[in-house]
This record gives structure tokens, C-alpha cells and sequence, in this order.
């Protein structure tokens, strides 16, 4: 297919598809004369995927190439990909000094039985929270995190399943990108609707008008 | 004190605490003379919170605004705080036709006994969800959020706990802003720390070899 097909069956405009071309986050289409390009259906599975990580995970180009690299590399593995993710998605390191953030992070993995691994995505992504969280006058912020840790022991278990469900390998990749990003988003969303489902039943035990759509 | 303080103890730099201010995300400070201004403590802790939200949320100038404005609305309610940000931090609207999108997550609301409110920002944040997830050939991804409403339920009642446990009504409000942004980075934190620890247990189950860092 043309770009202009391309553009409209990926809802994407065609500015944008040729700055992803440009960035080397879709690969260039098949030349058919010197500037025309013919584009496959693994371009438009592609090209939805970016829109994807860009839109909801809301990633930068940066980390969008990273999260794409891990899909295309030669020695991919699921492990490594989760890894790659992982750093692709976590927030900038914002804690790195904060020793009272640290020492949170710390006590809470040990209490989890989990690994200290100190140098990972995720756990520097925890100690940004936590140093953050202190940073506004929310140093109770830290005591959340065991309810968090109950919470995410199931869901990490469904993580796997999901990647483990996928038919082929490269299938299995994307479940990781699929899972993670919009895993997470899916995640935000359903915590907001539990939380405005409690926080109306409670207003409307108190006072009976309708609460504002949240 | 001067704006070379305040960014000396915000960690902010001085241009972005003159582009916050052009925003009008930060107040004004006390003029002294004609080009020189005094800030309070007042204004560092409103910096911080401004810094928080952009960096570890990574929301939009205009969704700080909406944020900040939920906490100065001279009207504000705790519930009305909870609907402004859930708005704020939603993603863009993204999956307003995907008939099956709707229906998934309508059905999903239903299954949970909570109310369907097709036109609130986590609904349509869902929505947008699960539309992208069909986009990129994951149809069976709606499949996982029965998973994350067991896992939602106890978090939201964590969440209206910690807004419970502040002193003032300004500490309260604060608490929605803290426990939304913070506490949805924390999460895919944490259920990225769980799933790097379940895929590290297997992987060693089968390998010795240690996995690179998650």
C-alpha cells in the first residue's frame, strides 16, 4: 500500500508516519520509484504499535526506539525484553540522593523477600516516588507500598500468563510491550473507577445529591 | 526569599521557575522593587508539588493547571478534586468509536457491580485502553481486567485512607494529587519489581545463568 493508505488505516497522519520513518521507529517501505515507497501489512501492525506506546504510554521518541529495539533484536529474549521495558518506560532517575528514599525502597523489597537489586529500572523508578513523595511533606507516602505489593503479586502472575499465552515468540515480545504499557493504563484507569466507586458510595451514605462524574 | 533560593531548594531551575510562573502554575511573589520579588515557604512547597507531578507524572502544562486549579477552587471538595484529576491525568481520548471497546468495558463495569458511567475520564480513559490493545491485535487483553479490579478494590480503599489520614482539608486535597500521580508511578513500579521477581524464579529454575537487570 502508499502512505496515503497507510496514514488512513492507521488513523496516523502522514506527516507523522514520515518523522517515524525519519526517527527509524517503522522501518522504510520498499522503493518503487524514486519517491514513491510501497508499505506492507507489518508496517501498518508497526506503525499502530508506536501509536500505541506513544499515545497511551505516553513514551517519548527516545524511549519508544528502545522499547522497539528490544522487539527487533537478533538475541531477543523474553527476560531481556522485560528488562529493556522496563528501563524504556520508568520515569527519569529523580532520587538518586535521597538516602531516607532509599533506605524505604530497601526495607520494603526485603519485607516483600524480594531481591535488593539497587541498580534496576524499576527499583530507581520506586526511589524517584519515594523521594518525591518526601519531597512534597508526603514522607507517609512509603507506607502504601505494602498494600501495592499485595496488589501487584496477582497481577505480575497474570503479566506472565498473558506473555506465556501468545503463540510465537515475536507475539510474546509485543505481549510484554502490550502488557507493560497498557497494562499499566489500564491499571490507572480501573484504580480511578474503584476509588470514585467507593469515594460516591460514601458521599451518597453522608448526602444524598449526586456526586460530579470523576 | 529571592528566586535563586527557591531554586537552589526547589532543585527547579531559575528560567523553568519563570516559565512556571508565565504559566501561572506557581503564584507570583511579593514584589520588592520594580524587577525583584520575594517568595515563601509557601511558594517552594507549591514549586515541589509542580515538579512532582510534571517529572514523575509526566503531565502536560495544561493538566498541572487543571490539577492546581482543583486545589485553589474556593468551592473544592474532596470529591470534586478526585473527578478534576482522574480528568487531568487520563490519557487523550482515543477509542471513541471502537464499538467493541465500549462494549468490553462496559461489560467489565457491569461484571464488578460498579456503575456504568460511560462519560467520566476513567471510563473513557478504559475505553481508550482497550481500543488501542484491539489496534495492535491484542483482543484478548481485555480479558485481563478482572485481574486488576481485585487488585483495584483494596488499593482504593488504601487511597481513601490516606486522603482520611491528613489534618487539614489542604493536606487532604494534597493527598488526592499525591496519591493518584505518585501512586500510579508507584504501582507499575512495584508490579514491575514482582514480575522481574516471578520471570528472575523461573528463569533460574530452568538456568542457572543469573538474568540481566530488570
Amino acid at each position: 500500500m502508499r502512505i496515503a493508505e497507510l496514514s488512513r488505516r492507521s488513523g496516523v497522519p502522514v506527516p507523522t508516519i514520515k518523522y517515524y520513518l525519519r526517527e527509524g521507529l517503522l522501518p522504510a517501505g520498499e522503493l518503487t520509484s524514486p519517491n514513491q515507497a510501497r508499505y506492507s501489512e507489518g508496517h501498518l501492525h508497526r506503525l499502530r504499535l508506536v501509536r500505541a506506546v506513544v499515545e497511551v504510554g505516553g513514551l517519548s521518541i527516545a524511549a519508544v526506539r528502545e522499547v522497539l529495539g528490544a522487539l527487533d533484536d537478533p538475541e531477543k529474549s523474553l527476560h531481556k525484553a522485560m528488562g529493556t521495558i522496563s528501563a524504556a518506560v520508568a520515569p527519569p532517575d529523580l532520587g538518586g540522593d535521597d538516602e531516607v528514599a532509599h533506605e524505604q525502597a530497601r526495607a520494603f523489597v526485603e519485607r516483600q523477600g524480594w531481591v535488593y537489586r539497587p541498580k534496576s529500572y524499576a527499583y530507581r523508578a520506586l526511589v524517584g516516588v519515594l523521594a518525591t513523595a518526601r519531597e512534597v511533606g508526603h514522607e507517609r507516602f512509603a507506607e502504601t507500598l505494602d498494600g501495592l505489593a499485595r496488589a501487584a503479586r496477582p497481577l505480575a502472575e497474570a503479566d506472565l500468563e498473558y506473555v506465556r499465552g501468545a503463540e510465537t515468540e515475536d507475539e510474546a515480545l509485543e505481549g510484554v510491550v502490550v502488557g507493560t504499557v497498557l497494562g499499566d493504563a489500564a491499571m490507572a484507569a480501573v484504580r480511578a473507577i474503584a476509588r470514585r466507586e467507593l469515594s460516591g458510595q460514601r458521599a451518597t451514605e453522608d448526602d444524598p445529591c449526586p456526586p460530579p462524574d470523576a
